[in-house]
């Protein structure tokens, strides 16, 4: 059920969803209450015990809007869980997701095909499914339009803060979750994101790829690869108009930035733009080696603008090339002291054309807090 | 002066040098007060603000005796100073190391280029060599026999204890210093390490670089490099015996094993040692993985047997290739939760005959504090 027009706003946080200075979002966008779906989806959550305390750990995601082209084989459902990853649980993992896939087709009245499975949590630990599949049939029960803060609590684990929104522009909604905390790097792991909307999508393989590479891609929290990430797009077309220009990429850059500055016990984000450097694989790998590097996260965090830790990184980075001086002419660290949670910082080489930049969290003792008492 | 023997015992710790399970030392070695140097060398200290507080920040070390292949071009003296690394410092950096070596040079009555320099500390600020040349003064006028203790102060910036040794075994006798605890990869990078000895040495060259091979480049703290590093090995062969086998590489693995124990904050040093490698870089690089992971890193911090984020660092360092699964039967992570200060950790690869091992350092909350305070 969709909530009325006055109510769907009184839950949106004062500061807005666009809260980054490095996301700019289309102009004329209406915020929405972000439990609120898209027209034509739907969504429920329950719990089995994965996460204790009795938190929603078990959620289903289903588009009703049955256009042609996702009946000849997309995907219409999710259906989702934290607290345990299925990871690294042999043949019987694989049984055990395909189980919650038909499950949740049998209540959804699909087949198991159409039926995605995400899962993020504790790895090498087999899944509870005796627990697991009856909580799916609850999820279903549980289904709504404005089911998507039940949703958005059953995928989230380390989160502090649930990462969702909806959002209208151009005649069309979009909603959006996700979640993410560490294991950050590379390509997109270990985060999960869905985005529905009624909007017509054009290439939404291609748009959805095109906003990846701008948002998920560029992101680190701890330089760790992860076994689980996935990033669904689904579109109704029911509005009969195209996403607004830059909307998609706006929210997903967004909601990056919100799974590093909720990068497991971050206290503020930074940017690292590196340019001039000879290739684009070389860009990339200094500005990765300088996000990643534990003194360039500490100053981050301590607010030190050390440009030699910055010199130090992209110098290791470029070990064997013929390299022109890294000084403190070539370096922007002041924003690195300043008050605010966002900082960003530059260097400049002098190799050629080419940039790239990557946002990253500090570290401080949080991060060690989570990550010393996480006990398997 | 030499200090009389039963003195001279009396300052060794009483859990004596070779504190680690993984050093082997050779049979018979007599420890000896860490202070006293080889037979032929004397070292002195002074300090001249550098470091703040009346600290030693500059050194000096000096070799007697004068053989002719030393006469004919090796170094036989060392100007240290800690608190400034001269390094980003331009042309004045390469001006003010020089004038130090000639500075020590005129103090000692040799040639300039006979005169190692080695400094670390502070990237990007110029040296304040109007103190520093009057110091190395002061240096010259303290050269001891026992001035050991002076030199290692000299030398420590970070440090939380200080790492020297003197041994004697086989009629010889060896004397080191050294320092380190960040920035401390790949290739020995922050350290300095000083060996005297009065043993003859056929090979020095490649006995200190197999020595090195084994001890300094297998370690990490925190994956960083950085802008300074030297290892000096110096030996007068008036003993006229050479050093026992193994004693040169059991005397620099305790040193890197003890720069690992004190990496910035470190509580307690992991090795890892990767096995069924498909080549010797394949094993080196998985095994760095491992060790500069800070969930790894934070696992051995918190005691967690957690093969879990093992499996991943692994993991990611193998993307591309075809991988067996690695699961928990392929890693022994069991010592990550002993109560003692050094863990072992094992992972089996299926993929051919190669191995490597690494030593690295836990991530803790002083790892935070000490590089988040630290400033510019």
């Amino acid at each position: 059920m969709k909530l009325p027009e006055a109510d769907a706003k009184r839950s949106i946080p004062a500061d807005g969803f666009f809260r980054s200075r490095w996301v700019e979002a289309p102009a004329g966008i209406e915020e929405l209450d972000p439990a609120v779906l898209a027209p034509g989806f739907r969504a429920g959550g329950a719990h089995c015990g994965l996460k204790g305390g009795g938190k929603t750990d078990v959620g289903l995601l289903v588009c009703d809007v049955c256009r042609e082209r996702i009946e000849r084989g997309g995907i219409r459902a999710a259906v989702v869980n934290s607290g345990n990853a299925n990871a690294e649980t042999g043949e019987q993992g694989i049984a055990d997701a395909w189980a919650m896939c038909e499950t949740a087709a049998a209540e959804l009245e699909l087949r198991p095909e159409q039926v995605a499975v995400a899962e993020t949590g504790v790895i090498g630990v087999p899944m509870p499914i005796g627990d697991v599949l009856p909580a799916i049939g609850t999820a279903a029960g549980s289904l709504s339009g404005d089911g998507g803060g039940a949703f958005s609590q059953a995928i989230v684990t380390t989160d502090r803060w649930p990462k969702r929104c909806t959002l209208r522009a151009g005649g069309v909604t979009v909603s959006a979750q996700a979640k993410g905390a560490g294991m950050i790097e590379p390509n997109m792991a270990t985060m999960l994101c869905f985005v529905q909307t009624d909007a017509v999508l054009a290439d939404p393989a291609g748009e959805l790829a095109a906003a990846v590479d701008a948002s998920f891609h560029r992101i680190t929290v701890d330089g760790q690869m992860s076994t689980n990430d996935t990033v669904l797009l689904q579109g109704t077309g029911a509005a009969g108009a195209p996403l607004p220009e830059g909307l998609l990429e706006a929210v997903l850059k967004q909601m990056a930035i919100e799974i590093v500055a909720d990068g497991e016990g971050a206290a503020r984000v930074g940017r690292i733009e590196v340019t001039g450097a000879a290739s684009a694989a070389e860009a990339e790998r200094v500005a990765r080696a300088i996000a990643n590097s534990p003194l360039v996260k500490t100053a981050l965090y301590g607010r030190d603008p050390n440009w030699g830790r910055i010199a130090q990184a992209a110098g290791a980075a470029l070990v064997g090339e013929d390299l022109e001086e890294i000084g403190a002419e070539s370096i922007d660290a002041t924003d690195l002291a300043s008050e605010g949670k966002e900082a960003e910082i530059g260097l400049r080489l002098d190799r050629g054309e080419h940039r790239a930049h990557v946002w990253f969290s500090d570290l401080g003792y949080e991060y060690v807090r989570i990550n010393a008492e996480y006990t398997t």
